[in-house]
């Protein structure tokens, strides 16, 4: 397989092996499992999920919510309802179940009076990440949500929803864990206090670190982890993965070595890998970590002392020890694991398969969104 | 103009306006003018050029040339050649006068043997950014590539060139000069000693710091800035422009307001600004400024004390003095100034035109590459 440009290279095998895993970790916590879709974007890789079974699902914005919603017919829009996209959600709810976001009245008035079609809602509970989301001890506002949207038949509550990002800035288990366990405490507490008023509220939380290091995250009914269908640096460096079950890597030819800093120069930049950086242990900020190649078009072992270290807008500076620098050449390429995997992919906006049997060249790329 | 989603900006009067600047400063100063077009990416941006009477630019890719090929017939692809893409460089230089850039004896030696038309070729020098190039003492691999491309009569040597990125590095005017002028001097070394071998050899430099800011730029032959089109915050917390120039800004829709923390929630994330942010005096890290808007749709000045503090995927996190975020409603729209110009258009990928006289809607919408 020759390639030209930089090539954003998804491992099928790995990826499916995610998505079953996941699955199964949800049945074995008698969750339900919405998985979150702004990761990979993709109805070819949404596919892989209704294999398993899945047939509900999230995602981040209404444009995303209707390129899914010609092959999936429960959707959950995770994100503060964007008023601006009244005539986009009621085209939708005619069409498949939609669940939007409320929280604030504003917003529950608005679609009070703009629904035209049924329409669940979750409110949203802000249980530390402090992005979005009301207080748990704001219940002032969440009663005149639920007390507003009675007026329109057509919206139906249907419970509350968190994400706790915040295990985004973890490191260890523990720290993961005690993050889950306070989240999910404000949500039980909200739903005993509600279960009387609404018998079918559910709880909806999750985000891949949780989803991924606790043995056991039962007391909320419904999980939304989403980066595990390909992992990351980012997860890796919070644990929730190893680097051998990151399912995307980027491929970008060498275009200059420069041995006498020990330096090699990529296409392959900041319009590519995103912006986005970690601070990796004895590395420093880094954009990317390159890993060996396989003779089958996959990859392998992260290469030690290595990483990406600086991005501008077509060129990525690879740093690395001069033995690995002295087996480089001009015309070369290089594989690299991303840091933030939703971010490269909303980039690239497409993938090369690797990592499974196929025969017809024409199906070596996957589309995604946009 | 309404909108729905987040939306990048153009005001044509400003951005026609640093074209002409800098088509002047450039005529003032004698010397050569070929924008780089990376930061636009847009055909109909470049044709504002040509009205101005430029006729060659520069670009970073292949895919770019191969995009404004179709109107342009005279391109340098500023960036170290990438020999995987031999086939694309063979069949623009079929069609226009195409220039490469070579920086090793590898690059040069591929190029001697696979280069099919007539190609013109730069010696790319690293004057002290150190991203790519050649360092100037390196005599002995500038003599070699000279030497080695004699053996293909297709190939002409066309001079020097350097990009002094390190000007991004500069808050006063005196950095950015001296800079440019260690810069100069190292070019200006080179030209007189290959002068006498190479009559015809030309000086190609410039970046959008320098090009705004230094009263006096001879001593060069050719200056490729890009940015200078629209600037952006990072142009000027540089000092190479002023609020007022800055030609875009995206729109964004108010999704949450949080009045308890002095934040609001924007529909406008990573995947539309890019991650890429500055430090900004009295700020902090930011990744935008919101302005005040005009009713013609177009903007004014700068919101003091207010910055885009977060990015996630989707969402932006507006921090505001109270006062503002009181007058800030959902469903409202926030305009806001990019970090970087370059890596914005990357994401967005089109513009809607504001800022200029038109009656046809059709015509509001200007689209860039990809």
């Amino acid at each position: 397989m020759n390639i030209g440009k930089p090539t954003l290279l998804l491992d099928e095998n790995k990826c499916r092996k995610n998505i079953r895993n996941m699955v199964s970790r949800a049945k074995q916590n008698k969750v339900d499992f919405r998985p979150h879709f702004k990761t990979h974007q993709s109805l070819e890789v949404g596919s892989w999920f209704s294999h398993e079974g899945v047939s509900k699902i999230t995602v981040s914005s209404c444009e995303m919510a209707h390129y899914f919603s010609t092959q999936w017919n429960d959707i959950t829009i995770a994100f503060p309802v964007n008023i601006l996209e009244i005539n986009t959600i009621n085209n939708l709810a005619a069409k498949i179940n939609l669940n939007i976001l409320l929280e604030s009245e504003q917003s529950a008035g608005f679609m009070v009076s703009h629904a035209k079609e049924n329409l669940g809602f979750f409110i949203k509970i802000d249980t530390g990440s402090h992005r979005t989301g009301l207080l748990p001890e704001n219940k002032q506002t969440i009663n005149r949500i639920l007390e507003i949207t009675t007026k329109n038949k057509l919206l139906e509550f249907k419970g509350f929803l968190s994400h706790a990002g915040h295990t985004y800035n973890c490191n260890t288990y523990n720290e993961v864990r005690d993050i889950y366990h306070k989240n999910l405490v404000i949500l039980q507490e909200l739903k005993q206090l509600y279960i009387g008023q609404f018998p079918n509220l559910i709880l909806s939380t999750g985000d891949t670190p949780s989803a991924s290091m606790l043995e056991d995250y039962e007391g909320v009914d419904e999980i939304r982890p989403g980066n595990f269908v390909f992992y990351d640096l980012t997860q890796l460096t919070i644990g929730a993965a190893n680097a051998s079950q990151i399912a995307i890597a980027m491929r970008c030819p060498v275009v200059a070595v420069h041995k006498h800093r020990n330096e090699v120069v990529l296409y392959g930049g900041g319009i590519h890998f995103s912006k986005e950086y970690i601070d990796y242990p004895g590395l420093g900020k880094i954009f990317g970590l390159p890993v060996k190649q396989n003779t089958d078009g996959t990859w392998g072992k992260v290469v030690e002392k290595a990483c990406l270290s600086k991005l501008s807008q077509e060129h990525g500076i690879l740093r690395a020890p001069k033995e690995w620098i002295d087996t480089c050449n001009i015309g070369d390429t290089v594989f690299l694991l991303p840091v933030h995997a939703c971010m490269t992919v909303s980039c690239m906006k497409k993938y090369q398969r690797v990592g499974c049997n196929f025969s017809n060249g024409d199906k070596n790329e996957i589309k995604a969104m946009g």
